[in-house]
């Protein structure tokens, strides 16, 4: 069941190891506290191996990026996979500049990533196919992403997650639909790298198929989406329910109400 | 009217680049989701041309400078000039330091920008005047830095915002007095840093005078400072309610709300 | 009374010099700003020092270090030692990682700390004693860095406070428990560095016995932990909550509330 993840990352408070961008480094921090986990935020190439090592988790996000940066995300991703901990990558506005496009492909050629996560605009730009972005924000519909996904999964031999209006979660062969979720999620902040760090708590406790760990991930985190919704009706307010709704939501109530579906491709 | 600068940016959703300090990133890039705009924060040197090139306005602000951040604000600011979007100036803590008046002046020699916006001890600061300041605080009222900011103005083609318990914008002919807002604006960090990227908002969509466009958005958010008053008494609900203000003031009503008055200088 | 020493912060509003981590610098700044001080952020070797020159204390916090910042944190604290400025370090994950143990111990041998702060297991590490951590999360409770604590203050000649559950302050010779607090401060990120911060501003203006002064600033901030659970039941709503309190709380409610006594070590 969807939510025995979810009462597995707080029975084991899992430390995920967050290499992050700044605007979302305090949001993603307090969402994994509240979802039960223990969030380490160290992008120092001189302690990302140290922190790789004690970490069940590592969570690449490449948001306002910077050269050095992309030296310790190898490093810390390389470290994760000799430890063989899940490599969880967001490539933030890949598409909208060439240092943000060239440094997730580099990310994925030199570290085994377990999942990629990414609106389509940077899924589409990852895998080379023509897209347009808005600086980090979507300008194409998970629909136009599929196939790339697909093809990425593949070829990469991951998880590549899909996120939008609806989210789509796929290894290459089999693929889960999830439509929880609420349009104001669009309206906070880094929604979409949370998303992805919660990904990286619920790897890091989830035993089996991470596939279907993926699925609920996003499930929970968009059904808080709409916990949320149903008190606070604008983004600042809306920001603060989500993070309230990682800690309200009970592992049967998510069961009960993760809308994942199987789809094929 | 007013609000119709409101209206515009909510339609177009413009992309605001923005090249800020550490604090106030995720605040402003909520606050401008919440007014409506499409925020993307972008520091690298590697990348600031690609992002100001597809950004319908540039915010610079060097709260939390180092030597490194300054050389991609010209950069950056070089290449919105070239590409004739409107640049925006937010001088944290001018005067303060040696490294930030010397920062600020060297954007302003370097870059054509369209809007400087500070509290007064950073305007005089900027402005070879003779001035205190407490950090990132004003120690002198908005009064003291008028005749400077005029011959700033003046002087470098652009319009200069003096923000306070009372603002005021002057191109350095014409100027408005603006007097919307609430003290407990003072309690939140970034409400300073928030005004000048809501400016980058207002003037990527604006067309015609620039001068009202940039009262317009300071009227917003001090509107938005009113509005939050009304229900949040403490800084810590008040910062969220704040973000709520600015998604849930109409363009109708924040025409009949701004309080924008003509002045001689 | 307890409460003084919240008035003289209110009274004078102390300019409060950060160089903290990314992760809670605009939670510190609006705590700080809550409180009633005047909190600055400012990182940059090139600036420092005229920073430390105009503050009435420097906070100093190693989360999300990098090299650079090490020297940065030395010189402002030699400069605040040239000044006569309080100075409080805060070892975020002292004990995690080589390159934040040999910091702290850096910063500890090169400048005259005015008081460390930190929880057991990071106290532990700075002390050279065995310890286990979850990144930046204490594994130990605060009875078992006591001892440790103890010779660290003897040491160095300065307070050392540990945090927990319970929070424990010494001198060396004298020692103070503080029982203010609430579990869900657990729940949301940077609530240790808050403390420090407050601390910071409780030593920038405080006369007399600095040990008092930092008892008070626990208390005061284990105070709005409290408050802040009366109304908020949730991380996100708390950590809101717990901004409001330290605005809201009178220093008469403070000197009433306070729970600290005096302990033998």
């Amino acid at each position: 069941m969807t939510g025995d993840y979810l009462a597995k990352v707080r029975q084991n408070s899992p430390l995920v190891h967050n290499i992050t961008n700044y605007v979302v480094m305090n949001y993603t921090a307090n969402a994994l506290l509240s979802a039960g986990a223990s969030p380490v935020m160290a992008h120092s190439i001189d302690e990302v191996t140290d922190m790789a090592g004690i970490a069940g988790s590592l969570v690449l996000n490449i948001g306002t990026l910077e050269e050095a940066w992309i030296a310790s995300m190898i490093k810390a991703g390389q470290a994760a996979n000799a430890n063989r901990t899940p490599v969880i990558l967001d490539p933030v506005g890949a598409g909208a500049t060439v240092l943000r496009t060239n440094a997730a492909k580099d990310i994925v050629n030199k570290v085994k990533v377990t999942v990629v996560r990414g609106n389509a605009s940077e899924i589409l730009a990852l895998g080379d196919q023509a897209a347009t972005t808005k600086g980090v924000d979507a300008t194409h519909g998970v629909e136009r992403a599929v196939e790339t996904a697909r093809n990425m999964a593949d070829q990469l031999g991951c998880i590549v997650a899909i996120t939008g209006p609806e989210d789509l979660v796929t290894d290459g062969e089999r693929a889960f639909k999830i439509q929880n979720g609420h349009v104001l999620m669009g309206r906070v902040t880094g929604t979409g790298c949370t998303a992805t760090a919660i990904m990286g708590a619920f790897l890091a406790t989830a035993t089996g198929d991470p596939l279907n760990a993926s699925a609920a991930a996003l499930a929970y985190w968009g059904r808080c989406g709409e916990v949320a919704a149903q008190t606070a009706k604008a983004p600042g307010s809306y920001m603060i329910a989500l993070l309230d709704a990682l800690y309200t939501i009970s592992p049967e109530q998510l069961s009960a109400d993760a809308k994942i579906e199987k789809v094929t491709l």
